[in-house]
């Protein structure tokens, strides 16, 4: 997996511009927490773990355009940050996260210098995309032991290489399936309505040399009924203390579409996914983006003028349809009430 | 609905080029069998009963194109033509009923002269259009007394006047159930690849009067999830003797989720949809289309080129998934095996 979602070198900020894949692989900089705020609006970095470490950046951003040599605008600067970076999406929990763990690591101590404390702040961000890399790999060992050697996986939207770091948590596991000698081919999902599944998750996977068949969302019914698949796999946004699970729009029909077909539905997150602070999903904010995004997604007016448009970014999938969540610290079983309280401790 | 999908006046043939909505609604000429085979393989003109009759008058052209006054002859190219036309879509099975009707009533009497069997050929297929917009109205006002005073109703695909000669099966329903009073509104899935639903169904349906929301596909279960809805009403391409339906690839995924949500699902197709020669689904033709229909569809490349796309253009819904189907014979409800008989006689 050679392409890096996201990279921090000189000082400077890089980020793949999704919106152009599968045509263009483009690498823009972000100059600026305001440019960091438009990228993550406007989907050109996406994924949920990808989202945290856009997050956390977006604050070294900001602490390092403060040119005083007070800590203090430093703080101001980078809590203003934290505040436009949380506006951006509800949804994804790991942005929360990271900004967080960002601010945590700023106000846990106090810094001699504001030299220090931007320091820290780029060794924060460092470490949340090195630990992404290891978590993402470590998560996609324990999911790939779950496949049969001959596996025929079917996933939505893109949770690879370009949603995190540079691996994958639903694609990691195929990654890791296929470096374990597994021979593993995907169903993907177009996803509608930004097609990152046939956009990003066909390219990577093809480029990954994983034979890939591009569908549209409402084929997955019927390619379960008519072909064997062993496992759906998706990615999440935000996963709730009981196992709801937040994820792209659709992700939630293909669960009742599993289940009705006795397929696994596995989740791939890292547990900086999990808001344990949310008792279940009915508490998960879900993004509702513009109408044009489903009526005018390719430049042609696709639906009249006069039709309203309800386009959901997000479902939630109650924890029952859920048969495992595959993270960095194991595979966790129903019950998920005494299963992931083992996870909040780790 | 003022619009007419086929129009046949001073012998000549034109149909609404639906590729071109929403943007134009454009009448086009088809002078000829090949046209009318072109038209029908690129979906100018598609729904199943709309296919009986664009087969109906695509013979009526053959016949008309012939100068010589021997019958024989004309018979002759009304035999190719049938042919030609019936190679054009598998799945419908409205196509293959009309043609069939038009060969019976050619072969079922000599004709003194090339005038007389033209004339024949023309009323018949005068009768089919005439039958299917009475029968579509009467079909409407059986379906609408299953709907509630206030109904909101999900429908896939376009199974409107556009589908049909000029009201529509499952839009005939919401059509006849605003004409009898009722307070409706309608979610229209866009209906990928090519979008029907949001071209055409909210297209007409705003057109009428009737508040349409437009969704993704993939949103369709999370609106039953969280919105109430009333009833899933679609039409269908071929319906075989045991009640198991062939429709727009999704329909089968609608079922299962209208089944998980307790939602009623009705199938709305006149008797000509059903092929009693069919014992079940196993035995319906799905036709499968070029994949460029998914990567390409907006005029952008939105797989990268080498990714594998399946894009089958209809999936079977067993019949244990419908709720009843609405014909202009009346209501049908399980059991099938002896409902379903009752409609073969009729």
């Amino acid at each position: 997996m050679p392409v890096k979602t996201i990279t921090y070198t000189h000082k400077k900020v890089h980020i793949v511009d999704q919106t152009l894949l599968p045509g263009e692989l483009r690498y823009i900089e972000i100059p600026t927490v305001a440019a960091m705020a438009e990228a993550i609006c406007s989907l050109r970095i996406r994924g949920a773990p990808a989202l945290g470490i856009a997050g956390a950046y977006g604050l070294v951003i900001a602490a390092n355009a403060v040119s005083s040599s007070e800590t203090g605008q430093i703080r101001e600067a980078v809590n203003d940050a934290a505040q436009v970076l949380k506006a951006t999406r509800p949804t994804a929990y790991n942005l929360f996260w990271a900004i967080d763990r960002m601010l945590n690591v700023m106000n846990s101590s106090s810094h001699e210098s504001a030299q220090a404390l931007k320091q820290q702040l780029e060794k924060e961000a460092g470490d949340i995309l090195a630990e992404d890399m290891e978590r993402c790999r470590t998560l996609g060992r324990h999911g790939a032991e779950l496949l049969p050697q001959e596996a025929t996986v079917l996933t939505h939207c893109n949770a690879g290489a370009l949603a995190t770091a540079d691996y994958g948590t639903a694609l990691g596991v195929v990654y890791a399936a296929k470096e374990t000698g597994h021979s593993v081919k995907v169903f993907s999902d177009e996803t509608r309505p930004l097609l990152q599944g046939s956009r990003i998750t066909a390219s990577e996977l093809a480029e990954a040399g994983i034979p890939v068949t591009v569908i549209c969302d409402s084929a997955a019914g019927f390619v379960m009924a008519t072909r064997h698949i062993d496992a759906v796999i998706v990615g999440a946004d935000r996963i709730a203390a009981n196992g709801d699970t937040a994820n792209k729009i659709g992700t939630y029909a293909l669960a009742v579409l599993a289940s009705a077909h006795h397929v696994p539905f596995y989740v791939a997150a890292p547990r900086s996914t999990f808001d344990f602070s949310l008792a279940s999903g009915d508490d998960i904010p879900i993004e509702e983006r513009a109408g044009i995004e489903v009526c005018r997604g390719f430049g042609l007016q696709t639906c009249p003028e006069n039709a309203d448009v309800y386009n959901p970014a997000f479902d939630v999938t109650p924890a029952q349809y859920i048969t495992a969540f595959i993270t960095e610290y194991g595979v966790f079983s129903p019950p998920y009430a005494s299963s992931l309280l083992k996870l909040q401790k780790r």
